[in-house]
């Protein structure tokens, strides 16, 4: 073990003084305890906190031209390269041994440009997404994905992982919102892939190829991202229900309806009883369900009365919300939650076709009673996209790992999401954390044509190998 | 040539013998004068006709297994592959030799399932674009890529070539409205891409990849669609201007206003002309350039109030039209131009960033000149996508070929766009007709890497070699 990690970090060493010797004055952090943080995103960083990891190598590129020849380098020497962006995803997707190097683009921060007319901003991947769209405002235009992590993710992470979010329910997915990425391959060398203009069709679609692949297929160095105008306007709808079930059931009323809100999220019991007591609110008090919705654009009235009317006959208790009250209301939405220290607990991302939800909810019961855990659900309902919250209490007879039941219920439930025709990653990824159960989802001979492209673009296995599939 | 022939047709004589026998009951049609409309698309009908080529072997599958088995069978024979969905394809992608399978996906033509609460239908390829929406209007749904040729052309094409059309611009190109499909590769296997739930980032995202590749990369057999609820109301608003540049300036107002129509055509003087000539109209009394919009969803007095301030500031005569005359108009802009058959034409599809179209309009005088040609165009507007029509009168010494000086003239054409940051082809793809041109916008890199796809996914080139990349 000794002579193996002492082999690595003589390979990472000739790294760091090849590439020193060969970018005057780029920015390298030495492998070592002080690069402890850049061994883990924000799922994986209570293991390695707990492994007392050494960190990686990290890069961190003040321009393009020192990305490709970080990556050069890194290929030319079989040193494998893990692309980083802010580290705050959940999926473990930017995991970095020590032997591995860390190609982080949070120094390119560039606004390049904000084109009205265009509707488009040139970027470079290490804005971060609240950033972005401060900065667009006073053009009166926004950049609609907002993944819960807006205020500290990176669009270069977002861009990578096809991060999705609240509004995604109207304005669709990262993926939607990317027009055109320069992209550093494999080998250190830089295509350009995609269109500035809205619609193009040269070739394969590259460039959602690359949206989504986290990491292993190239290292996104700029992006140019389609705007949207700031709507008109904007109002939050609440409709409580006397049940989760009942909840679940009124979201179809929505479907069924012609409005199409920007965001739809619902709340079952547990989680409105967890923000309650985390945010000092009485939620609860109002009802056990909460479907909290977010209309915006023309004809905001009418939207508000055509809803209105639609979940007032599902049951609803309906609710058109004044400004400030809204605003409150999803402020609670996205850090209203509490996250139970006290206890062992995964947070999962599964998504199923949207008439399946009351079939998910419904599922949870069985299955607290089965493993002994407790399960509750936000979900982005406009997608059918769930964040379970799976917890058990600790025990004095539990050693430093969670007890093997709380990830099999957590694989119980991804497998009731298969079953219903879903997904085991919404807007996630799978990184390292989800490649056993993406094996569930996907059959062998898709898994092949994943790994036969990656091998046509990266053959060398230099970029972020193991992870996402 | 007589010998290469005999070996071409033997080859595709045993393929034919050997799929009957394998699949009882499978329909074939033998290559030979008989099959020459599968010879070609819209795009390369002419030259097939001109050439009096004989068509290759056919197959029209039933089933996805017998597409399977005939893919199958032409993979161990190294018979070459043509996908067809209805062959209206505008650049040749579905050219076929007499030595290569058409396999036709017309007979799949299962509307297999409307799923309102999922907002989803599960069609097979063969279906009509147009028969889709007209199965769907009781539901109070539609599928929203309307590309021009929708009341003839299939899903399964509109995929292969991620189709756009006039709605694109509020709804997106067809890859937007697809969620999976399942795909049948080069050795016959069956996968399943994407998901039915709305969101998903297992993997790689091979459903974006599979859209728009033309047929060399899978032949789809079923596709989940997204589907939209039939807005609340529509309405169409004119906007003539004194000019072709006063009306391309003008464009930038709806930009800049909040409003964002489902449809924004721009109609240049003699785009307008022509349709008088056709049509017996007088839209050329109304003005010199025509925007035509079409704004839906709540609010659409606000809206089209909106609207019409903006283009009237931008100094365009704005009309909001009654139902019946809004109608007309877009039966006007569908169908109501002519095609100059007593003279050489070629119809384009390029596009650039919406800012650059008023450069695009403005660089046809001297092209004109320089080719002595004429240039008009109309113009998906909203995304910047332009149908330029390049005509040349005929002379008595002209062969049966088209001057030289028109391809040229659309060659520099196509270069004006991709020096205004545009592309080579908006939505009508590359297939065989703009190969060449399509190596001007992309690096020898970047068509590496496709090249590199390709292999990846179809190492033999079963699968319609020679087309898209």
């Amino acid at each position: 073990m000794t002579t193996q990690l002492t082999d690595e970090h003589t390979s990472i060493r000739t790294y760091v003084q090849d590439l020193r010797r060969r970018v005057e004055g780029i920015e390298i952090l030495e492998p070592g305890t002080g690069t402890t943080r850049y061994s883990h995103d924000a799922a994986t960083a209570k293991t390695a906190a707990d492994s007392g990891n050494l960190g990686p190598a990290v890069v961190l590129p003040a321009t393009a031209a020192q990305v490709q020849e970080a990556v050069k380098v890194a290929a030319e020497l079989g040193v494998t390269v893990v692309p980083r962006g802010a580290g705050t995803g959940l999926s473990g997707g930017a995991t970095a041994q020590p032997s591995e190097v860390v190609i982080s683009t949070e120094k390119l921060t560039a606004i390049i440009e904000v084109s009205p007319l265009d509707e488009v901003a040139v970027v470079e991947p290490g804005v971060i997404n609240a950033d972005l769209n401060k900065h667009l405002e006073p053009f009166g235009l926004f950049y609609a994905p907002d993944p819960a992590s807006f205020d500290i993710s990176s669009i270069g992470g977002n861009i990578a992982t096809n991060a999705g979010g609240l509004r995604c329910a109207k304005y669709g997915v990262t993926r939607e919102s990317i027009l055109s990425l320069d992209v550093v391959l494999a080998d250190g060398s830089l295509i350009t892939v995609g269109h500035r203009s809205i619609k193009g069709v040269t070739g394969l679609d590259l460039t959602s190829l690359f949206v989504g692949s986290e990491g292993i297929l190239g290292i996104v160095i700029k992006a140019t991202v389609r705007l949207r105008p700031i709507p008109v306007a904007r109002k939050t709808v609440s409709a409580f229900f006397n049940s989760t079930a009942e909840g679940t059931d009124g979201l179809a009323a929505i479907t069924l309806s012609p409005v199409r809100p920007a965001a739809i999220e619902f709340f079952d019991t547990p989680s409105l009883a967890n923000i309650d007591a985390h945010s000092g609110t009485n939620l609860r008090d109002r009802g056990a369900a909460l479907i909290l919705i977010e209309i915006d654009g023309y004809g905001i009235g009418d939207q508000a009365a055509d809803l209105a009317t639609a979940l007032s006959a599902a049951g609803g208790r309906v609710t058109v919300e004044s400004d400030d009250d809204g605003l409150r209301l999803w402020e609670l939405r996205r850090s209203g939650r509490g996250l139970p220290q006290d206890k062992w607990y995964i947070g999962e991302d599964i998504a199923v076709p949207k008439s399946q939800l009351p079939k998910v909810y419904a599922a949870f019961p069985a299955l607290e009673a089965r493993f002994g855990v407790d399960i509750s659900a936000v979900s982005h309902a406009g997608d059918g996209n769930l964040h379970p919250l799976i917890t058990k209490d600790k025990t004095p007879d539990d050693g430093t790992n969670p007890p093997a039941s709380l990830l099999e219920a957590a694989t119980e439930l991804v497998k009731v999401a298969l079953s219903l025709g879903g997904t085991v990653t919404g807007e996630h990824g799978v990184g390292t954390i989800k490649r056993e159960w993406a094996a569930l989802e996907l059959s062998e001979r898709s898994r092949e044509v994943q790994h036969a492209i990656k091998a046509a673009i990266d053959p060398q296995q230099t970029l972020n190998p193991g992870k996402a599939i």
